[in-house]
C-alpha cells in the first residue's frame, strides 16, 4: 500500500499542518470527556436539555443577530434564494427547535438496559448491555436548526459529538454551541462532551474524516455530493443516505382509487424529502384507467409528469397533452421536486426487473390486492423499507413510532431506515463468572 | 474536495485499468446473482454447504496437490515456519474444513424472520424482517482453510461473497473455490454468489475496497497492518478488529487463588489469539502475594513476567530474578506471545485509569469479589467484552452460544465483540397498510 500512503502525504502538504491538529484536539477532547458522559444519569442529561431549550429561547434575539451576520454574507455570495431560507432562523424556528429539544429530552433511551441475558453451560452469566457510541462526528449544511437537533440527540443517547456545519452558518453554529456549553456545565456535565470545528476550511472536514482513533461513526447530512466524498474519503464508519427516491408499482389487482390517493400523497405531500415518489410503474392493463385518474390532479397540483412513449398512446389526446416525453435518464433521476417519471410495465415480472433495476435501495412501494405477488415484491427487492398499499411518505422514524430521527440510512451496517436514538446506541458483552477457564 | 479527486486519477495510473475492470466484474456478477441467493430457502443453502462437505473429503488428494505449489512458492520466497504452517493444508485439516462447513450448516437463521412487529396509530402494520447483507468482500491472509469457513458461514445467512485471499495461497484457494462452485451448480444455486479474486497482485486488493456500489461489508482478515490499510483505503462499510490483546484487574478482594488460575489460563491457553491477556494490573496490596503464588507456574510454562520496578522489590530475590524489567512500550503492546507484563497500582482508581489509557477496546477483565467495584469497571470501560471472575480466553462466539465467528470486531457500528451468522445479517422495513398517507 505504498502508493496509497504517500498520496496521504500530500494531503498534508495541500492542508496544512496546524488547522488538522486543532481538528484533532477538539476530536480527542471529545473522546476524553465521552466516558463522563457515557455513565451520567438520564435524569442529568434530560436536565441539561431543559436548560438547553430554556437557554435558546431567552437568546432569541441575540441568536438572530449572529445568523444576520451569516445571512448578509450569504447574500454577498449570491447564494440561491433556497440556500438563504435554509440558513435563515427566525423566532418561530427559533422556538422550534427549544420544543424539539424537549421533545428529545421525552424519548425512551436504552442505554444501560440489558438487550440480551442467558447463562452458558459453564455457568458464565453472559449479558449484552446497551451502551452510546462514544463519539459521533456529524458533517452537514448550512442549516443552524441542524446544530441544534443532532447535538440533543446525541446528549440524549449518551454521545460526546462532533459538529461541523456549513462554512456559511459558522457564526450562527458558533453561538449556538455557546449555548449548548453554557446549558452542559451548569447541568454539571463536561462541556467538551459537544466538540466543534469552528473553521470554515473544506481542508477542515477532510481532517475530520481521518480521526478514526476518536470518533466512533461520522454521519453526514446533507446533498450527495457531499455525502459520496465523506464515504469515499472517511477512514471512520459512515451511517448516510446516499441518494432517496421511490417507486411504487401499481398492480392490476389494485384499488386504483386507493392508488391515485397514495401515488399523489407520496409525490406532493413534500417534494424536496428523500422519501418521495419519483416513478409510478403501471401495469399496461391498468395504465389507461390509472391515468385518466391521476392525471388530472397531478397536473392541477403543478406536477409536470413524464412519461414513455406508449402512455401517450394508451390515453385520450387531450390527457396526452399534459405529458412530457421521458428519456432513460428519467428511471434514474431522483428529483426532490414537482416531476413525476411514468414507466409501462407489460408483466409484474418486469415491473420488478425495472424497479430492482433503478432502486436507491431507500423506499419502494406497491399498491395491489394479490398477496402472493405482494409477497414476492417484498421479498425480491432490497430496500431499507418497502410499503405495502400506503404512501412512501410514510417511510419515517417519526410515522414509525421510533422518535426524531438523525436521517435516514441506506446502508447496511448497523442502522436500516431511521436512524433514531435506538441505533445511536451500541452494546458490550459483560460475562460474570467465578472461575470459569478455558 | 478537488485534491482527492486527483489522488484517485493517481491510484489509476499506478494499477491497471485492466485488472480494475476485472474486479468490479467479480463484484458485479456476485451482487446480481445475490437475488436469487437472498430468497433462497434454507434447505437448498444446507445442501449445498452438504455437498460441498462431500466434495472436500473426496478431493483431499488434489487438493494437497495445488496447495504443494503454494508451499514449493512459499518456500522459494523464504516464508518463516509460521507462515509456511498457516499455508498448509494436509488430510486432518481438509477433514475439519468439511466437519466446520457441516457445523456451519447446523446453525439456525434468522434470515426471513420478523424482528419486531407493531400497529402504527395509523393502522399500518410495520414489521422488521432480518435479511441478509448482501454482497460481503473479505480480504484475508494466505490460509486456505479461511476460505471455505467464511464462504460457508456466507453462504449459510444467504450472504454472496467475494473473497481475495492472499497471493501465496492462490493455487490452493482458486481449486477450494473450484469446489464451492461445483457444489451450488449442484444444488440449484447460481455459482456467482462465490466470487474470487483470481490475482495475485496488491493491487487487486486496492480496486476491491472501492467497489462500494457491489459490495456491502468489508471483513479483513489478518494482521494489523492488512487492517489498517483497509479501514484506511475503504469506501465500503468495514467490519473488522484493529488489535486485540486483554489486560486483568486484580483487586485486593479477589480469591487469589481462582485469580492464578484465571491469569495463567488467559495467557498460556493460546497466546497466539486476540483475547489473549497482555498485561496483569495487581492492586498494591496484593501484588506481593499474587506474583508468589502465580509467578513460578507461569514461568514453568515458558512465560517471559515483564514487571516495573516496584515489583522487583515486593517479591523475594529469588523471585525478581524471574522477572526482566518492563518498559512504557510494554503497556501498549499485543504480544501475541508467550510475554505477560505486570503493572501496579496502588488503587482502584489508578488501575481503572491505566486500563482505561492502553485498552484496545477489545477484551478486559476482572478478579474481584466487590460487587460496587466490578459494576465500576463495567460501567466505565470501553471495550467489546468485559470479563468479571473468568478467563478473557472466553470472549469468543463458540463459548458465548452464538455459534461460528468471522472475527471478533472492535468497531461499534453492527456488531461489537463476536461477528456469527446474527451479524451477518441486516433487517429492512415492511410496511402493510390500507391506503394510508400523510
Amino acid at each position: 500500500m505504498k502508493e496509497v500512503k504517500a498520496l496521504n502525504s500530500i494531503i498534508d502538504q495541500v492542508t496544512g499542518q496546524e488547522l488538522r491538529q486543532a481538528v484533532e484536539a477538539v476530536c480527542r477532547q471529545a473522546r476524553e470527556a465521552s466516558c463522563q458522559l457515557a455513565v451520567a444519569e438520564e435524569g442529568r442529561l434530560n436536565q441539561a436539555l431543559e436548560i438547553l431549550a430554556r437557554r435558546i429561547e431567552a437568546a432569541t434575539e441575540a441568536i438572530i443577530e449572529q445568523n444576520k451576520l451569516d445571512l448578509a454574507l450569504a447574500e454577498t455570495a449570491g447564494q440561491s434564494k433556497a440556500f438563504i431560507d435554509r440558513l435563515t432562523l427566525n423566532p418561530a424556528r427559533i422556538q422550534a427547535m427549544a420544543q424539539g429539544v424537549r421533545e428529545i429530552a421525552a424519548l425512551h433511551s436504552r442505554v444501560g438496559k440489558s438487550l440480551e441475558e442467558r447463562k452458558l453451560e459453564n455457568g458464565v452469566l453472559l449479558q449484552k448491555i446497551a451502551v452510546p457510541l462514544g463519539v459521533i462526528g456529524i458533517i452537514y449544511e448550512s442549516r443552524p436548526n441542524v446544530t441544534i437537533d443532532v447535538a440533543a440527540l446525541c446528549l440524549k443517547s449518551g454521545n460526546a459529538v462532533v459538529l461541523k456545519g456549513g462554512s456559511e452558518s459558522l457564526n450562527s453554529n458558533r453561538f449556538l454551541v455557546g449555548l449548548i456549553k453554557e446549558a452542559l456545565a451548569e447541568a454539571g456535565l463536561p462541556t467538551d462532551v459537544v466538540g466543534f470545528v469552528n473553521s470554515p476550511e473544506r481542508a477542515a472536514t477532510l481532517h475530520l474524516l481521518k480521526q478514526d482513533k476518536y470518533l466512533d461513526v461520522l454521519i453526514p447530512r446533507g446533498g450527495y455530493e457531499l455525502v459520496r466524498a465523506v464515504v469515499e474519503h472517511s477512514s471512520i464508519p459512515v451511517l448516510y443516505h446516499a441518494e432517496g427516491g421511490a417507486r411504487i408499482y401499481v398492480d392490476p389487482t389494485a384499488d386504483l382509487n386507493m392508488a391515485r390517493q397514495i401515488v399523489f400523497n407520496s409525490k406532493t405531500n413534500r417534494p424536496s424529502t428523500c422519501n418521495t415518489l419519483d416513478t409510478v410503474v403501471l401495469h399496461r392493463d391498468i395504465a389507461a384507467d390509472f391515468l385518466r385518474l391521476a392525471l388530472p390532479e397531478l397536473r392541477a397540483a403543478g406536477v409536470r409528469v413524464r412519461a414513455e412513449q406508449m402512455a401517450f398512446e394508451l390515453v385520450s389526446p387531450a390527457l396526452a397533452q399534459e405529458l412530457e416525453l421521458a428519456t432513460e435518464e428519467d428511471w434514474a433521476t431522483e428529483y426532490l421536486d414537482l416531476v413525476l417519471a411514468v414507466k409501462i410495465a407489460g408483466s409484474f415480472a418486469e415491473a420488478l426487473e425495472f424497479i430492482r433495476h433503478y432502486s436507491k435501495r431507500h423506499t419502494e412501494g406497491i399498491v395491489a390486492r394479490d398477496e402472493k405477488l405482494i409477497q414476492t415484491f417484498v421479498n425480491s427487492l432490497d430496500a431499507a423499507a418497502l410499503l405495502v398499499n400506503c404512501s412512501t411518505r410514510l417511510h419515517d422514524g417519526g410515522v414509525f413510532g421510533l422518535g426524531a430521527e438523525m436521517g435516514i440510512s441506506t446502508g447496511k451496517l448497523h442502522a436500516r431506515g431511521p436512524v433514531g436514538i435506538e441505533e445511536l446506541a451500541t452494546y458490550k458483552w459483560v460475562a460474570r463468572g467465578n472461575g470459569q477457564i478455558r
